[in-house]
């Protein structure tokens, strides 16, 4: 199967969101033997006027569910409530977009490179290739959220390392 | 022209490298105006037993130039002697790998999906498709390196948003 839109996203998603969801289970595990509140975790900020740990893997997630909705030209989901309070309400969030990615097909996002892809950002409409879009805004904003998520856990003292960011070998 | 390897890689390795030389550049002048010695920024560490500011760069850089030639069958460059020592001598690196990535042809990567990539991580020699080699080593690594450069200035105090992170808009 040639390389095209949907192998340089889908999996991409899949991997790194696994991989994410065990960096969380190490972090409730890590707050569970030192009883500490997974509330404290959740608002842990890199520097105050950052946005918290919850929104880091929120938005994350978003960008996955999005992009993959976005570049297929299927609707895009409702955005979410983000009301998630404990490591594990993001892991359940990350597994219903691991749900969702899984429903989606190469034949659906291949060739998707030329799609419009209109979108708002910071209250301006703006239009982009499938191309532009993918490589330009979702997959750097997608790393940049899960990279946070693991700076975060791994600034708090969570025994964590870039392999358990990676996660498991390439397929 | 078709999305492919090339589109997937080089033109994002591109866009991230400027975009973090830029990021280097609102460090150096936060320095300047504070007179915080530059040596110091290039040792800051987000928390002990993680490297430092300046490899976090070296290594981003590493990653795009090494996948670039892995990826096309070229000779990998040599590994670097990662000498620098302020933010500038660090733009300098990113100038020279922003240069070397502008010599690659779509042409030379496009179908590398299925090229055998032959590497040692860990002491141990593995064999990837370069599809895997891309999108499960080189992209993770690459945005996690960059991305920990932009926290380590954020978290600092450098007057930097997501925006000087994402950098010029996709093309």
């Amino acid at each position: 199967m040639a390389f095209g839109m949907y192998a340089a996203s889908i999996p991409l998603y899949q991997r790194q969101l696994g991989a994410i969801s065990k960096v969380l289970e190490k972090g409730s595990a890590w707050a569970a033997a030192r009883k500490v509140d997974e509330a404290v975790i959740m608002g842990i900020r890199m520097i105050p006027d950052m946005l918290p740990f919850s929104r880091q893997v929120q938005i994350a997630c978003r960008f996955a569910e999005e992009s993959a909705a976005r570049l297929a030209g299927a609707e895009v989901p409702k955005p979410p409530e983000n009301a998630e309070k404990t490591l594990g309400e993001l892991r359940g969030r990350i597994a219903a977009v691991l749900d969702y990615l899984e429903g989606f097909k190469p034949a659906q996002l291949d060739g998707s490179e030329g799609r419009a892809i209109s979108l708002t950002i910071g209250g301006n409409p703006m239009t982009f290739t499938g191309e532009q879009y993918l490589t330009g805004i979702a997959l750097p904003n997608f790393y940049f959220h899960c990279t946070t998520t693991y700076a975060i856990l791994r600034q708090a003292g969570v025994e964590i390392g870039k392999r358990d960011f990676l996660g498991a070998p390439a397929r």
